[in-house]
């Protein structure tokens, strides 16, 4: 009952590597994506209604894993030393590995491309399906959540007065500073990782230097790539 | 691009036919499902810690499709008339056949089994992939749905005294009779096809005959297979 599957689209977006990527959709809601539509499925005709949706679900790959699924993982949301059942986490190492994303649609075209907000996915990412998010069935107020009850508790944000200088200058510096500052403060950092030392985080075609000092994260360098 | 899949689990439903599973998941509370993991995944470490969630999503393949997919549909909700985009709709005919369905989870085991409620999907059905349903990053309370903001209207239903009589003596004549209620409030007719006419409704081992009087589903028939 194996069966083949194709992408019907690729999301560009800010993320070039793993490390920085949002644990879940929504957490940086300026991250922002563009998916193009791949043939035979680039027609507008495919997408024709969308545009009364706020919000869609992304089925995608997680294409870049390269460590085999396993029946057990260690989500950093448990410090990454418990082990739980891979159906009960989220984590990309997973049968199949396709991921699900609920993402704000801020605007569709010129063609058939979506215009996306709050992603968490890696540039380049394959998507296998679109569909519209409908509140009455995905929006479950009643649903109990085990270990993962909210967002982890934010890092606070600060930017040396060098590198807010040179965001003043960068011609997508405010973005940019926008983004940094939502990734940060979901605190990227691998759960066995938190010891005090610098990090870089690629956004775009930049690379912050960052290290975190009583709980925030202090970006002291930037560098275009 | 393209990659393989492959089932790790099959749910068995009430559902032996497609007429009649409900159009999303939860507007029939009592169609329980039973999941059943294939090897590898079928070990209690897959499932560990998904015991503190009271939903779960299911990734899992239209598989008794015959149509091939088209960039537009005719969904029931718009009256089986108006087309739209295929990836602005739910439909079950879409590039790569994958469905979503959100789902209350009852029970696990004995055994990697999961006992579920509010299914809707076809007996038989396999699953690609199981994911914990985080309300923070699943449930969009300010999502804004195009056509499909709420359920539809649902019908009455009624049953003949004779099919009462029957179910009452019916070994799971209760069960039976609220999985009838709540998927015939649903009005599961085609959108094109809601002229008065006899309809059945295969629920487990059983065929409901009915027919539409006056906005009431009126069951007048009850047999077994």
């Amino acid at each position: 009952m194996g069966v083949s599957i194709e992408p019907i689209g690729i999301v560009h977006s800010p993320f070039g590597q793993k490390f920085g990527i949002p644990r879940q959709a929504g957490l940086a809601p300026s991250a922002e994506g563009r998916l193009e539509l791949l043939p035979p499925w680039n027609s507008m005709d495919a997408l024709d209604g969308l545009e009364g949706f706020s919000h869609l679900w992304l089925l995608f790959a997680f294409h870049a894993n390269g460590a085999p699924a396993r029946a057990r993982v260690r989500p950093p949301r448990l410090g990454g030393q418990r082990r739980i059942g891979v159906f009960a986490s989220r984590s990309p190492f997973r049968p199949n590995g396709l991921g699900l994303s609920a993402v704000v649609l801020r605007a569709i075209g010129p063609g058939p491309i979506l215009h996306l907000g709050g992603v968490d996915v890696l540039d380049g990412t394959p998507v296998y399906d679109i569909k519209p998010y409908v509140p009455y069935a995905d929006c479950l107020v009643e649903a109990q959540a085990g270990y993962a009850t909210r967002p982890e508790t934010p890092l606070s944000v600060r930017f040396d007065p060098e590198v807010e200088r040179q965001l003043a200058e960068h011609e997508h510096g405010t973005s940019l500073r926008t983004l940094a500052l939502e990734v940060l403060a979901t605190d990227p950092r691998p759960a066995h990782e938190r010891r005090q030392r610098d990090h870089s985080l690629r956004l775009y075609h930049c690379d912050l230097h960052w290290r975190v000092v009583d709980h925030c994260a202090v970006v002291f360098a930037i560098e275009r790539r």
